[in-house]
Parts: C-alpha cells; sequence; structure tokens
C-alpha cells in the first residue's frame, strides 16, 4: 500500500506580486477589508478558486502577516477556505500555531466564516474576527455555510475574540455575485457538484 | 515584504510502516476504529502530536483511503486535528476535494470531532462519520471541543452523512488519560500553554 504522507496548501502565483503592490496602509478595518475583498475579487478573475480572500494582520501594528484565498477547486482540498488558509499560512510564517502568542492579531474575512471556520478561529489564536458579506448574501449566490451555533458570535465573544459584522458588506457581496453569474462551482458535496 | 505562500501537513516518520504492518481488516466499525486508536496512541508515545487518530476508508471495499493523527504542535498549525488530515490526505490521494467522487467513504476518528471537524465533515463528502471516546472524555483530560450546535449528530444526518457514537469508546478515552498523565500540551489558546 503506499500511503499518502503529505499534502500542500500553496498560493496561486499572481497573490505575491498583487499583496507587494497592494497601495493602502491596513490600519483601519475598512481598509483590512478592502485588501480582503480585492484577494476574493482576484480569485475569481484568476480563477483560481471560490470568491473568498482573507487576511491575518497585526491588531496594533497593523502589520500583514498572512493572507489566504479560497483554494478548494485548485488545490483539490475541501478544508482550503480562505480563513483556513490565511490562519496556516500566518502560523507558519510565526512558526507558532498560537496567533496570540506575541501580539494581538485579527483575521479578516471577506465574509462570514462557515462551520468549519467558526470551529477554527477560536484554535487559532486570533484575538479578533470582522467580515464583510454575511451568510444571506453566501446562501442567496448558492453557498452552504454549514450548521453552527445560533448564538455563535456570542460563543466567540464569551471566549474573548471580538467580532465585527458587514465592514464593506455590499463590495464583499458583489463579488459573490459575479462569480455566480460567472457560473462558478459552488463546490460542496451537497450542490451534487464534483468539483 | 516577504510573504508566506505554502504550507504542508507531513504525517510523521514512525506512521508510514506502522500502518503498512496493521494486521487486521478493516471491515468492521471496531476494526476500522482500532487502527484509529492505536494511532491516537503512537502519536502520543512517539510525542508527535496530540493523542487522536482517524482514518478514511471506502465504505463498501474497506480499502484505506488515507489516516491523520493530530499534528498541531509539531507542524504549528492549529487546523491540523486528525480529522482534518486525515480528510486532506484523502482528497490529495484521490485528486478529489469530494471523497463521495467516486464511492461512499468513511471517516473513522478516535474522539468525538470538536467545532471546527464537525464544521469540516459535510465539505468533505464523506457519506458516514464514526467516533470512539466522546466530548466528555476530552473535556475529562482538559481538551476544549469548541461549541457546535446543540443537535450537531442530528445536523449530519440531515444532510445524508450517517453517524455511529462510542466506538471502543473505553480503548479511545485511555489513550486522552494516558496523554494527560504524561502531561501533554493542551493546546488551545484557552488552556494558557503556548505551544
Amino acid at each position: 500500500m503506499s500511503l499518502q504522507t503529505r499534502c500542500e496548501l500553496a498560493l496561486p502565483h499572481w497573490l505575491e506580486s498583487f499583496v507587494a503592490d497592494w497601495p493602502e496602509p491596513l490600519q483601519t478595518a475598512e481598509q483590512r477589508m478592502r485588501l480582503a475583498i480585492a484577494l476574493s475579487a482576484e480569485n475569481v478573475r484568476h480563477s483560481t478558486g471560490g470568491p473568498f480572500g482573507a487576511i491575518v494582520v497585526e491588531e496594533d501594528s497593523s502589520r500583514l502577516i498572512a493572507v489566504g484565498v479560497n483554494l478548494v477547486t485548485t488545490a483539490e482540498l475541501s478544508i482550503a477556505h480562505a480563513e483556513m488558509v490565511a490562519i496556516s499560512l500566518a502560523q507558519s510564517a510565526a512558526g507558532n500555531w498560537n496567533l496570540g502568542h506575541a501580539t494581538a492579531t485579527q483575521l479578516v474575512t471577506s465574509c462570514e466564516p462557515c462551520a468549519m471556520c467558526f470551529g477554527a478561529v477560536p484554535w487559532s489564536g486570533v484575538s479578533s474576527l470582522i467580515w464583510g458579506a454575511n451568510r444571506e448574501d453566501a446562501e442567496a449566490v448558492g453557498f452552504d455555510e454549514g450548521d453552527k451555533p445560533a448564538n455563535w458570535v456570542q460563543s466567540l465573544e464569551n471566549r474573548g475574540i471580538r467580532t465585527q459584522a458587514d465592514v464593506l458588506r455590499e463590495e464583499a457581496a458583489a463579488v459573490l455575485q459575479k462569480y455566480a453569474k460567472k457560473e462558478g462551482a459552488i463546490y460542496h458535496p451537497g450542490a451534487g457538484i464534483d468539483g
């Protein structure tokens, strides 16, 4: 038997220079979200995955630690949501699974986290989470957000993770709508589409 | 700025030969669970991560598709729970993010999935999920299972994913207890331990 012993999360090739050329600072929630949304839009434009982008920044210094985009259909990994990619690359960059090990960090995602990404947030060590589009926006174009606890926001807050919803929501939702019009794959088993 | 562009999930070196030498078939739930538990125990013995193991098998043929162990502290990735590793390696082996793309598959995990892994199960395409130790067993030794919907089992069943709890529960829980006695790191930010 030959056992699969490794797999990789790797950002698409367009991404590094796109981020290097990003002109804006990342000081405010809106500035941070603008980059996350831009990543989601570029990911659609380059057909490198679903319409979702995320970044991890240091809360105080606004230093960018890592970015992520949805890679499900290109990496052939169902866990490769933008948030999971950003969290994992941030931890790899830091050499530490706990993104709160040195200083407070924030996860910024272009869309409300699904059930998996919601569950991943407390394990990551981030201190705060902000999102753009929400569940309704994602579901309106056919995505499945999964089953979260009804009080999922309070659950994060109870764990000391601050949250902020609806940051540039319309701009973020517009990328989802554009993706749906492009007939991008809605890649979950329930959708009956084999990615 | 130098951007982290990739990271890897890689099984520990002891694992490939351990699985190759595994003597039992994987036909029954108990046989499958015995391998998942053995992986959890070996992971503790080799100090390569937390006390959790998982496998993905084809339901009908009982063919082993992939295995996983918890790699959080060794890979420095908070998402590297045994279930996430097994799912991702199975998808890499298949070259398809949907583990139901060809035939029905089962995820077998030594412990009830946490909130993140629960959320990941429907996206993976597996048709069924069985687990050994449960939430109480994990929390009794200090692990945090996260906040799942109260009806999380029904949620999976509603999505067509069959479930079976408490398969060799005592054997699975014994590994958790052994890990706790060995004072293994309880690696989540709330535990106040920097992994």
